[in-house]
């Protein structure tokens, strides 16, 4: 039987890069996308649904959790919090939810469980990341040995994050080499017509194309 | 200040022991409780929200999980697959909801990292359970280190299994010596005006009672 990946595609650069990573490695895909009233929730949907598109998945999850706007605590999803616009803070910045990708993977190894999956993947990046405690390699071990624990004996889950020791220039490059469509992706945590240019992860993607000696064709704001 | 502790609280007598028990060593509650398209949904909810009256919590969250019913794979969320009646199978059951403790705990988590809680009380129960794997002390002990790892280094948790070792009959024990309202609870899984008596967690439920030399006094349809 063929191996089967379920892929948590945001429709951001990093995880629509780890998708088409699984797909080069061979892995049929199971897609799953999370609605948890980020700002830019049906912006992100859209850039899921077109990457399937072009991924051709046949199966996919569009997961519907409304309990973050119900919890708070995050700028991502409290309407409350602004949205930092100056640039990188040190320490978690305040667009941290809560564990969102303990729960995010703790869903996706229900998925997975059902599916009689190999593998998730997850496109976290711990280098250049914007400080989260749940993108790190030390979490992703952690948890990987929780949910084999967890789960049936017969549910054996690798987790993949083939991004997460690259820097955003590295990650712009990959995904050039392997044709992913990045004018599908959205990044911006503000807004859904043109991205910002100035939230954390704008300035990330802006910097990474930077870098990578590169342009980015999405419509911006400011650039 | 005083320690605060997130309980997961589903209006089981396991969860309701748990809680009472947290309340005993001296913890403010903040208690959760999971709506995730359980056939007895209704019945759970009205049992938690006796059980927070009773223990007069201030915080309660009750928390929507649409999405159990569209990974289905369980008897309890598909309505298509019947609740087992015919006493406990070996392995893991066709109620065990895939990876249910591990979602449950990451939500906990996100609230006890708003909340500012040292503790998490969920109240499974190992040795006389009904073989779900989610629900050892292994898993316990690895969710653990998972979460402190995946979490601000302000957010330091302890998870509290006070009945993981326990039979049922020391459940019900323990439960009447602290006084909690066990008639409050709910545990069947099927029906939710008088219990079926029948289904797994009635077998326990009944049997924990019958070798406690104690009462149930809920309504049952079988006896």
């Amino acid at each position: 039987m063929k191996k089967r990946a379920v892929c948590i595609l945001s429709g951001g650069m990093d995880s629509t890069l780890a998708s088409y990573m699984a797909k080069d490695e061979g892995y049929d895909i199971i897609a799953v996308h999370f609605n948890y009233g980020q700002r830019t929730e049906k912006r992100e949907l859209k850039a899921f649904r077109d990457i399937c598109e072009d991924l051709q998945i046949k199966e996919k999850y569009e997961i519907d959790i409304p309990f973050f706007t119900q919890i708070g605590a995050s700028a991502l999803t409290d309407k409350s919090i602004d949205v930092p616009v100056d640039g990188l803070e040190s320490g978690v910045p305040i667009t941290y939810v809560p564990f969102r990708n303990g729960i995010f993977l703790s869903i996706a190894t229900a998925i997975a469980e059902k599916e009689s999956a190999n593998a998730l993947f997850i496109g976290v990046v711990e280098e250049d990341s914007s400080g989260y405690p749940d993108c790190t390699d030390d979490f992703i071990k952690s948890i990987t040995n929780t949910i084999n624990v967890g789960t049936k004996e017969s549910t054996v889950l690798e987790i993949k994050t083939p991004l997460v020791h690259l820097m955003k220039d590295e990650i712009v490059l990959k995904a050039l080499e392997l044709n992913v469509p990045l004018n599908l992706t959205w990044s911006c945590y503000k807004e859904e017509e043109e991205a910002c240019g100035v939230c954390d992860s704008c300035r990330l993607r802006l910097n990474g194309f930077k870098k990578a000696n590169s342009e980015d064709k999405i419509p911006y704001k400011v650039k």
